[in-house]
């Protein structure tokens, strides 16, 4: 039972929560009943695994603790006292992990037939990445590419508001914009973008059966070289007076619009 | 010049954060540029501002200074010092007001026709809660209305996600759901819940000239009362393996939805 706050492994976990130890050590922190849950229903590789029985409060905690036990990950015990200096929330779950950082570029993406890919584009604040992500993987969206600029979804603001859905999508982050038009030409996507001052209404759009979406972000929207690049673009219709929306939430619009299409094509 | 973080007024504005300040006084703080510009554009009445010259570093905010010094709202300049006091923020854009409160109930709304409605069911999460409310504004809502249970809109974290929609739509707040209903039928408007274990697609869905939509929150979805009173119960088909969506951005695919075939009703 570990019960100092200052055991290796606990601070090592705390210096996860920084970019630059996740690179360094090629692995990134879960914390909460929902990203280990997530975890051990996936593929994700996991290190190690940390649990504080006393705050295990719920069966659903209780199972998912047995099932980490059971999976051959090594699983440490902490009071309580070593778990609050793990975590990063105030009322910890007492479920903790830390996963290999799944290295991916986009070459090792394999797109099915029909493909969607949203591209979050300079996406700086992590909840609302992590949003964008969860959101896409309800879609049915293959891909999240998140241009330079992104925040790292795998800090754990970003992580927790995927709720899981990093498991359940492939995201490749760092691309830069001419590799992303590159890589998309070579795969024959079609790239839609959202821009606010786009003619067509997104709902009148034509979406091919490889279509990647590009958003951007609040102030600055899509980058130009990427609405140059971009095969069509779309606005979302608003109300007189409103500004914008918020990124998730426009990413959210399109990506429905795509998946809707595609289940009810008569509509 | 302020410069004391004791200032009165700077205390004050302080306490406004606390939800029962905001009842008592009757009014809640703004803070920022894209808040009070939003308050200054619409109808909202101001009490008094606070401005902290030296924050002002953009022609945009300088003008919004010069648009309340002209507005006849009392307005205080404060240093650096006391206005990082006043503020909620890290990096603070030294402009904020105070607010009154819009005393709104039910009766007060006076619904257009057709009319889209967003029923917010306990919705917990301030953050959440104010990108509803934005995007409700982008949608082309009538107005929002919260049942008991839901976040404060009128406090800072809401506040600032709703990014001035605040004075854009209606809000009414701590709606009991007998109450709702009543309201309802009394206007006849049709409820639509979302509900992830409805057998219609939200896109196969009707949705009548005047709409409500019920979104609950992630956890206990729209109340089984509300379930039980509502005309029609939609899902939003996921990816496999998908539990749940954000609850903003539920509300943004059903409220653009009913947006859509307002906009394209042929499509």
């Amino acid at each position: 039972m570990i019960d100092s706050p200052r055991n290796p492994r606990v601070k090592r976990f705390r210096s996860l929560a920084q970019r630059k130890y996740r690179r360094q050590e090629g692995c990134f922190p879960l914390e909460g009943l929902h990203l280990v849950e997530e975890a051990l229903a996936t593929e994700a590789r996991l290190e190690e695994a940390f649990t504080c029985p006393e705050r295990l409060r719920s069966d659903r905690a209780r199972e998912a603790h047995r099932a980490l036990q059971g999976s051959g990950v090594p699983c440490h015990e902490l009071t309580e006292r070593a778990f609050r200096q793990l975590s990063d929330t105030e009322n910890p779950q007492g479920l903790a992990a830390v996963a290999r950082l799944p290295e991916m570029g986009l070459a090792d993406l394999a797109l099915p037939s029909p493909a969607l890919v949203l591209v979050a584009c300079a996406i700086g604040d992590p909840g609302n990445l992590g949003t964008m992500i969860r959101t896409a993987a309800a879609a049915g969206s293959a891909a999240v590419v998140c241009t330079s600029g992104s925040a790292d979804v795998f800090g754990p603001k970003a992580a927790r508001a995927t709720q899981g859905a990093i498991f359940r999508v492939a995201v490749v982050q760092d691309v830069a914009e001419d590799e992303l038009v590159r890589w998309a030409r070579s795969q024959s996507l079609s790239l839609v973008a959202a821009a606010s001052e786009a003619e067509e209404a997104y709902f009148h759009g034509v979406y091919a059966e490889r279509t990647a979406l590009l958003v951007g972000n609040e102030t600055q929207g899509v980058p130009p070289a990427l609405l140059d690049a971009a095969d069509r673009r779309v606005r979302i219709p608003m109300a007189d007076g409103v500004e914008s929306l918020n990124a998730a939430i426009a990413a959210a619009v399109l990506m429905f619009e795509v998946a809707r299409r595609r289940h009810a094509p008569d509509d």
